[in-house]
């Protein structure tokens, strides 16, 4: 086109005034209108890639069912494989149920600073769901992200319960938890509620899905009390050990795998945020694995396998309330010390709380929970989105903070104490907690679910 | 540029024409240029995002491989794993050569309303592939993300025939099944063909793949015989349980993860509907293992998990045809419904038709399959492609949709059960189908492979 | 607009020319600026996009760290299993440390021709990484996905020297691995070293990653010698065959989906090439588990399952260098070759040369990853970036590229068995590194992490 009209130059300036009125007009607004549409279709670009980004980040997050589902059955011991397996299902269908009907409006629905009272069944009347408009991605899409996280909060509940608990008292505990324990938090944090509105920051859920998750773990665990033949008489602990490490080490693989989605995917949107949080995430992993290791071939004398893989999982679950507002030095650090007090909490809750949890939940998710949140008061740098976290103590921020994060860590705390201690108390009351001791012994796949985990293949005594 | 501009308003009216001519020429030409070159890459990002999110989804649907080999591993005896994980190794192997060279183009290729006869080894001679040029993705990648699906019809197969299927016959039934069997009902419904023209929809593969693999299952079943000691001289019928319920268990999970791709990425492309689509797979699920839980425990006194697990798949299978054109709410009822025909559908099977099917395939992709696909029928919303599918019955569609459902699913049924018994009978009556019982009883793994599963772990007696 | 201006043609010329002055200017400097806006946003949306297609495939490369942890552990003996997991469990977490903070900088910061002497802990200090600057995603992401590589480098050593190695050993291996002995081989090649300046291509890293795991493997199974009860004193060997096959052919299904972040990924950006590498990497897989599994039938007269297992890894490992510059059709030739290759060598490393390589890593990584990089210089066409390959020896392009990939292949050798012979003997005269004849027999799990892989379930004696 340049050309041409080069060419035609010779052709008169009156011609050209006159071109401008036919051709002119209709070029300005056709161009208008064109750069307009572009615009227009690159917005919607933008929007189908933010939704493709956090849809696929969803379903690594809904793998992480199969992880925990693997650790918890694979350190637990064989005649209540099916049991662990069949409540990890569960957790999850009864969840996206519930989650979709009441949990997911609970949660974000538009409502007061303590829970929303609207938004049930993805209703949304205009205004409904604002707590979540900062990210562009379809309704749907947010439910389905914020689905696979209110199921892994459930899902952690059922390994420091295990081989012991009443299968249709789990089935009532899934139930609340998801439709209110759960999503109350939530609110308070990501909903718009009193903790966002006070400075708490929690990326993508050391608090809000692992503490809340671990903390209600506490109660259970506390209500059933421990299994039987793990303390002795004189106040000692027996190890029980796992019947399947492979299975658990292969569960904890599937749950770092799954975490990039969980921990990158909390943008909601594509950023390119994405890959600084994978990073932090990875880092504080492998660290966490490593510190636990160490840790345990001092303690031990040997490198325990249990606890690196712990160490691992404390890791990832400690980096998750930071992972974007750190740097990755500050990631290591913080994934070390978290794999290092996973292996002091799991000894602590066992031989001096004498609190039976079979797989650690409490350690790994509570504690390294509320550590990774603590951490952000003091690691953060204001990096992810400027005039948000603020600096942490570290790096010049101060202490408020400091003792916002602090301050939403004990509300979590007390909150799901006693909420959770006052369900496990009416489902004792009403349909029961506890199996009987007998079908403790025979084991639960047996005895509630009338199956093996192993037919013709499985060989153990009754113990 | 606009200050600038402002600023040489002074230098009157002539020198502005004249700069018309020197400057706006351009600047229009630059522009018009600039603007489409702008549309140009705007276009070629869309497709290559189209191109990311199908070969990601045809990646998830691809480990399905892993979900179907330890579903079927952990459902049958350890004697027995090797063969099955060599079948479903072999199912993928061999079928991604042979749907390269003859299956897709039997599928997709230009030919007549009954098959394709051209395309083979993905030649493209122009128009060859006209059937899916509404998806803007390479050739290949459409090849890619068809093959994961051909892949998993014929793995259905294999659950339903395990135990006693000679190994040599096993592969030459997956030649002929991904070279023709599958690919012809492919044609007919997504590659332009008859029931396409009918007015049948089938989003995902209720029928395409679910039920095309369990009918012809059915016919294998059948022609094969059940396995020694299932059924009684009196006619009843023994529970032969699986060996592994762990791995059986991470099986489903990891199908479900696939499924992710399987239902959303059967857009081809990278749309919005992604999100609700996986919301109506996800819902589906989680309702169909809920149901099937709940109606084992009444019929079997306990809640059984591998019904649950069943359930889920038939939930699975169920919203595959209808997950884009029915709301979450009928996703619910879709998926409630194949958990509890689920169940039954094994039971009948079992008991009333006699027909040894291991793992319940026959139930879960074929009744569920045929369930789902007549659900469209029923529940579809004019809500994915407007003026596509039109509105079910119960959505004041009439019964012109259930009609054309019907019509397709009984036509599967027919050209599965004729081409499956006519092939079936050859491999019979040339190469074998069955082991010998001398076989079947020792195991496959030392008969077929000449080697153990579990060597130097394994302890079983020769049941 | 466009009518607008056609209704106020007749309010004359001179209205115009005004109009222009006041209305053009700024309507040409909004244009040009919303036309350069649309074109930095389409810009930025492509590396967003860019950004999250490499993430998501460094996720699924990750996912192999899982495969291979279920590869070496099922093709080994359960008393071995703990110890093979947490080797596993380490490599990955040492490395992610080690990699961030030395082995990048060494692999791909400026520096001299042999190796990186810039960019530790990831400083950049401009133009440190320019050997990385053809692709525009974060460094961070950048670093992620090299990560994942050089981690599954140090995993491929593992499975050759199970069984026997003393762990603290294993570590100190591992760190030097990922800081200095693979990292100097990626700048070789893809850091902008020599043998990139000789015109060696190797796209994914046949030879990068697979050749270098195998060949310092080689060298670790030569200085430990073989397992106790693998020889007998005649020289013949005896099979140990693996405790889990399940666990093994689940390992090769997660391997071969992480391979579609391995192949495909290797793009560090999305484009449409994405497709077409997806196809030819899994056809070269299909066809390496055809022919490996008909050779084996052939030679040992039933077909194995092992050997079909690691005939898809060796196509996998064939394809990797090749799979962007090849054809489909070329695809399944070099993967049929691999196929044939790796039982060949499976039999040569035992019987001939008589190394204990427990899981065959050096026949599937290191020959059939030279294999691979050879068969670029054979089948490679000019198609993926024109002018960069160019054509290999069967497609008219002479013995040029041929010549190179032989160079590569000879010098990465070379570099490996020299350097890993170098770590492995000093690591044996320091901390040691075979464990004794008893700890060897009672199992590492026992002795070296004080714990059992499948406690109160596992049976078998002390062989």
């Amino acid at each position: 086109m340049f050309k041409e009209l080069k060419r035609i130059w010779p052709k008169a300036l009156a011609l050209f005034v006159i071109g401008c009125l036919g051709l002119a007009g209709p070029v300005f607004a056709q161009d208008a209108s064109s750069i307009a549409d572009n615009a227009e279709l690159i917005q919607e670009n933008k929007v189908i890639l933010d939704t493709v980004w956090t849809i696929l980040a969803a379903f690594l997050v809904m793998l992480m069912q199969a992880g925990f589902a693997l650790v918890e059955t694979g350190f637990t011991r064989a005649k209540n494989a099916c049991n662990i397996l069949m409540k990890n299902l569960m957790d999850f269908s009864v969840g996206t149920i519930i989650y979709w009907a009441i949990g997911f409006g609970i949660m974000f629905g538009a409502g007061n600073a303590l829970f929303g009272t609207s938004g049930f069944f993805l209703k949304d009347l205009g205004g409904t769901f604002d707590s979540l408009a900062w990210s562009t991605i379809p309704l749907e899409a947010k439910y389905f992200f914020q689905l696979v996280f209110a199921a892994t909060a459930a899902t952690i509940v059922s390994g420091a319960m295990a081989e012991r608990t009443k299968f249709i008292g789990y089935l009532a505990f899934s139930v609340v938890v998801t439709a209110l324990i759960y999503p109350v938090v939530g609110h308070w944090i990501w909903g718009g509620g009193w903790l966002a509105n006070l400075g708490f920051w929690d990326f993508a859920g050391s608090t809000v899905v692992h503490s809340t998750g671990a903390w209600v773990a506490l109660t259970g665990a506390i209500m059933l009390g421990p299994r039987i033949g793990k303390y002795n008489p004189d106040g000692s602990s027996n190890a029980i050990p796992g019947h399947n490490l492979p299975l658990a080490a292969l569960g904890v693989f599937i749950l770092w795998f799954g975490w990039f989605g969980f921990n990158p995917g909390s943008t909601m949107g594509a950023v390119l945020d994405i890959g600084h949080i994978a990073v932090t995430t990875n880092l504080a992993a492998a660290a966490g694995a490593c510190a636990a290791m160490l840790v345990s071939w001092k303690l031990f004398g040997k490198p325990d396998l249990s606890m690196a893989l712990n160490g691992a999982l404390a890791g990832l679950v400690g980096i998750t309330a930071p992972c974007a507002f750190v740097s990755a030095g500050s990631a290591v650090i913080i994934g070390s010390v978290a794999g290092v007090l996973v292996v002091f909490a799991v000894v602590f809750v066992d031989k001096v709380l004498r609190i039976d949890d079979p797989v650690g939940a409490v350690s790994v998710h509570g504690v390294c929970g509320a550590w990774g949140t603590i951490s952000v008061g003091l690691f953060a740098q204001d990096i992810f989105a400027p005039g948000t976290t603020g600096n942490g103590l570290f790096f010049g921020g101060g202490a408020k903070l400091l003792l916002a994060q602090l301050a939403g860590v004990g509300a979590v705390f007390v909150w799901c104490l006693i909420t959770g201690f006052a369900l496990f108390y009416i489902i004792k009351k009403t349909i029961g907690l506890r199996v009987s001791g007998n079908e403790e012994l025979r084991g639960l796949d047996i005895e509630e679910h009338g199956m093996e985990a192993y037919a013709g293949f499985q060989i153990f005594s009754t113990e």
